[in-house]
């Protein structure tokens, strides 16, 4: 067995030295720091270069040495030469926690290697745990913002956390899930894993309170029976979401070139994930898709009902749901008897339920009450919204219609489409089951203000622009549960 | 064998009707009307609306028989009950050729299906050819915008023509064209097919000079052997792209609801796509994204270079290749060698090219000059762009640094990138080979003064948000050219 590490003073520094400072901003001694102040960082920053002077008004501290308060966290950008006598400054300080920036070590072949190996032995023989050499870096969103990162996207605080087997995948992983509206507590690019591996920040989140979904990026496996243990023990109370890259042979070589990563058998590899829980996706938009299904209240079962403003929608989405497993009940006869008293004549009187643009809101969250209370339905699409704001911002924009009239009624549609998704969310809560909604991509893109997506990214409810996507989340979801309930029948 | 239509009316008319005008915001006897308008249809129009008066300004017609110019067109959004007749009297004013909006006939039942056809009956006898009733409209770019949609979104005149058997999917799918910058020449639902059928509309984009790719989105067919007889003719010339909707029994029963289709067998279709050169596809995204594949120069085969300026997108791109039936061909040692004189110390060696973040743009243009030249390159995967902007924004946006600095190193940076994207453009046209970029999603957000993406959206260059989705659209394009190649030679 193994000890757990302490990675407090990682995730939660309250001082920082930052070795290798620089004002050039093509450089990354620029930029990390920049991003780290910029972003608001609350503890205290030293930033470090041996020529002194100042840091764009900032003192800069020519050595640790000047450094009289005690030092949590090490972020070391200086070239790769001058990384082994940090370290060992940094270890007779007593700083627990580095960050390696720094690149030109395993990944460039065995004399990179035979340096980035007594560097981690410096370091643990000391006591500092180290994060890379060879990582984009560290982000952290609890108690404040950590920002010492490459990357430079803006990523709001949340409660996803991301382990990148690669900073670049990191980078645009966590870019999505800022663009679709989920916070992360902790992003971690491993780098090269001298010492800290993916392994131990598993298990550092499995306990992180901030943290109730995981997101992996993974070339290979230093432990993979450590990995897969852990993975075991945390999917049933957080689930795991992961990227295998190198499956196939030749992206095994690439990634032996990378990150030194050894893959191993892609089908044992995934049959271990299936085993453990894991939920393995292919690509990083289905990984955002599935984290924001995760966020719904998980369903009981694959029945789901599909109502559609458009009869297109709910065909290519009764596809997409009979091709992923999920099962689209037909609507019984008083259950229809019952919906032809609230809906238009030539509704579908059929799962899914096409409502034929109904005049009004109601029709539709009455339609949703119907099926919670009195069908199989475990879950809800709800197909082709957006489109009452969208067109009522065209009207805004029209100089054919008087602006008065223009700004009357695109108040009245506007507001009618807002109420609907306040109903929506107030019945996610009401019913515990996922109402999922699918709203076309072009609503997406009306400005902030008035648009009525923001009302549900405020509120925890991720829009799917397309029912594919939102379809395959939510089979996933579903097979997650499954596979869950019976480990813990297993484990129980 | 069937007489083509004159289609000229319906897509190049010089004058609309447009019967059941209406200035209840509303509805759609406004909103289509006001998108006509909006967009600056250039011929003439004629509001009609028996209560006469005026429409926003417009002289309001009470009658067709007020009107005595020739009217090419009629756009009929009459109440379901009114249409028969409007039909008659359009028949009797020789106009000769339709677009009923309205809906409630076969979609309803047997009684809305005897009135479809007589309407149809009334319509044809008379010389009047028909889109619809029940579809959201028709859309042609040429030679002026004729915008008569149900749908806002402002679409772009370009080459790409989309035959719709749903309405809702036919905005969203040229919405997302819209948003990738890809424009359209004619798109059309075509509704309830009581008169002209996807059949005709497809033989009429098979000489329209102005459509030189065919999107298609198709739930049924009634006259499957003349359909494919078509797409035979067509595919090698214009690449028809298709998604099928009921493709699964339930789907199939929910197409029947929605346009009455009546669907067969999955997979004789699909065969019948594969042997006729269709590029059939599954999704939306999948659909534009092939199209723009389309717009680069074919591929001659299958062999690919990927280019990376990150070993995770490598990675995951490599694998998508394989997957995918791409071939990532190993260097050869003496391009390896002179590759060795242009990249950083620690490049990748290898194919994917891992740059390792090169300092200057011309290494990364010089490597792809040298795979070009030297190498059994088909197409060159280009990725991790954007950044370079991405990063210099924020400098622009940030206090730390004065706003002098950060405004000439921004410019530095910006007009790098822009630069390697002039040279990416020009490559394409010099090799005739497909250079695929591949730009995080953070850079399409970018607001357009400076985002390079722009550029080459200008020049009719779609980047790809992540590397499997380009890797998938590109091995599309290789399949549907080895296609038709052996078409061409059955045919030959």
């Amino acid at each position: 067995m193994h000890d757990r590490p302490d990675l407090t003073p990682l995730f939660e520094p309250r001082t920082i030295a930052f070795i290798g400072a620089s004002k050039d901003i093509f450089k990354w001694g620029f930029n990390v720091l920049h991003h780290i102040i910029k972003r608001g960082f609350s503890g205290e920053i030293y930033p470090i270069n041996p020529s002194g002077s100042d840091w764009f008004g900032r003192k800069m501290y020519a050595s640790l040495d000047e450094i009289e308060m005690p030092i949590d966290l090490a972020v070391i950008v200086v070239k790769d030469t001058l990384v082994l006598e940090t370290v060992r400054h940094c270890v007779l300080k007593n700083i627990p926690a580095g960050i390696i920036i720094t690149a030109g070590f395993s990944e460039t072949g065995p004399a990179g290697a035979r340096l980035e190996r007594e560097i981690a032995d410096v370091a643990r023989a000391g006591g500092m745990r180290l994060i890379g050499p060879n990582t984009m870096g560290v982000f952290s969103a609890y108690p404040s913002i950590m920002h010492a990162l490459m990357g430079s996207m803006p990523l709001t605080p949340g409660s996803v956390g991301l382990i990148a087997q690669s900073g670049n995948l990191g980078t645009s992983i966590s870019y999505r899930f800022l663009r679709r509206k989920i916070g992360i507590s902790r992003l971690i690019s491993t780098g090269n894993e001298a010492d800290l591996s993916s392994e131990d920040i598993l298990e550092y989140l499995e306990n992180d309170e901030k943290t109730s979904i995981i997101c992996m990026y993974l070339e290979g496996l230093r432990q993979p029976r450590r990995f897969f243990d852990a993975a075991r023990r945390i999917s049933p109370k957080k689930p795991l979401v992961l990227i295998k890259g190198g499956r196939t042979d030749r992206g095994a070589v690439a990634a032996m070139s990378h990150t030194g990563a050894v893959a191993g058998s892609d089908e044992i590899f995934s049959s271990m994930c299936r085993q453990s829980g894991i939920i393995q996706v292919d690509t990083m938009d289905e990984m955002v898709d599935i984290v924001g299904m995760l966020m719904q209240p998980r369903p009981k079962g694959n029945r789901v009902a599909i109502i559609t403003l458009g009869g297109g929608w709910g065909v290519v989405a009764t596809d997409a749901c009979i091709t992923e497993g999920l099962s689209v009940e037909p609507l019984e006869e008083p259950l229809i008897e019952k919906l032809d008293r609230i809906l238009p004549a030539y509704w579908s009187r059929g799962n899914p339920l096409d409502l034929v643009a109904p005049a009004r809101v109601s029709v539709i969250t009455d339609t949703i009450t119907e099926l919670m209370e009195h069908a199989k339905t475990d879950a809800v699409f709800l197909m082709g919204l957006g489109y009452m704001s969208f067109r009522a911002r065209g009207w805004l924009k029209s100089n054919t219609i008087p602006a008065e009239a223009a700004k009357e009624f695109s108040q009245i549609m506007i507001s009618e489409e807002r109420k609907l998704f306040e109903l929506v969310v107030e019945m996610i809560l009401r019913y515990n089951r996922p109402i999922i909604p699918v709203i076309d991509l072009m609503a997406f893109d009306i400005a902030m203000e008035g648009n009525p997506v923001q009302f549900l990214d405020d509120h925890g409810v991720m829009p799917y622009p397309c029912p594919d996507r939102a379809v395959h989340a939510l089979a996933k979801v579903v097979a997650y549960r499954n596979r869950i309930s019976s480990l813990v029948n297993e484990q129980g």
